[in-house]
């Protein structure tokens, strides 16, 4: 997606060789218009399925699985939880996942009731690095029957091996800007 | 509102005299065409004033807060952390708060770069209860020097006071659904 590699060129910042921030519009302030553009690309890619629930992550999963949510005629959004809130008081399915930008681990949980053998499943986040998050989404779906249609990122870290990880196991990924190396303040990506 | 309060009569769970559940259409699980009208009741409310900025904090306020930023015309969402990623390396505001449904404090942190003193903020979140969030997000406006127009909470838990601290203060707060109580399982609200 030419436009979204132009906006990480142009506006996202660049950290060592492991981290690229684009906190200015994509997971801390939020450019709508853009994420509209965004959720339209990610149903596009994935416009031969037919889901019925798009499932993700808190916090910066949630805008970007709304947006794809009303590409698909405005199916309901699951956003699993990294904390147990008091209001979680019945049966979770849960999974460990280790947050590459925080560096700890998590343990991702989704109540029984909004997750079964019925759901069909396209997960999406805002970035794909080392998969974690991903896979314990996955093993949440398991859990409860539900089929993983796909995956979805927006960025994908391509050198943190998640896409490889992921589609070893079977499951069907799509990034909508793929990074190859940060290297200098740079990022390569690869070409669409 | 009243779709909304029939939506929390008929959906949500009423837990002890404290806790009303709605994480099957709000703040779990999302029903993506019901957020819209919310996002545009909580603009309608606020639609005399011009706001060129929605603040809130993750996870729950993110999709209404989109939503409502659409209705003023796709203006930036901002959302304050939690927790400090290795990505918030540069200065950040922050100020404490209070989880009402976790029992634990957070510190809320925004970076410096998104909020100053040109921003005309709407702070916008799923539930006003005690105020503690809401406070704290006042809080990070004001040392950045930005102006909080209002507050917009999608349910009030009015019996927890949080609206009479914030109104004290000085803030126009408006909630789309005002429980009054919770009593034996029912959900007593204020008439619009």
């Amino acid at each position: 997606m030419e436009p979204l590699r132009r906006k990480i060129q142009e506006e996202g910042k660049a950290i060592g060789t492991d981290i690229i921030k684009v906190d200015n519009f994509l997971n801390h302030q939020i450019d709508i218009s853009f994420l509209r553009e965004i959720g339209k690309e990610l149903g596009q890619r994935f416009g031969d399925l037919a889901p019925n629930k798009i499932v993700t992550v808190e916090s910066s999963g949630i805008a970007i699985a709304c947006e794809t949510a009303r590409y698909f005629g405005d199916i309901p959004v699951l956003f699993a939880k990294k904390a147990a809130p008091n209001t979680l008081v019945e049966g979770y399915y849960c999974a460990p996942a280790k947050s590459f930008t925080k560096g700890i681990v998590s343990t991702l949980r989704v109540s029984k009731n909004f997750l079964g053998p019925d759901d069909r499943v396209l997960i999406v986040d805002d970035f794909l690095a080392y998969g974690e998050a991903a896979m314990a989404l996955c093993e949440l779906c398991r859990q409860s029957g539900a089929q993983v249609l796909g995956i979805g990122a927006v960025i994908e870290k391509e050198f943190q091996g998640g896409s490889k990880r992921l589609r070893e196991k079977g499951y069907r990924v799509e990034a909508l800007a793929v990074i190859q190396s940060i290297q200098d303040g740079k990022v390569i990506f690869q070409a669409d």
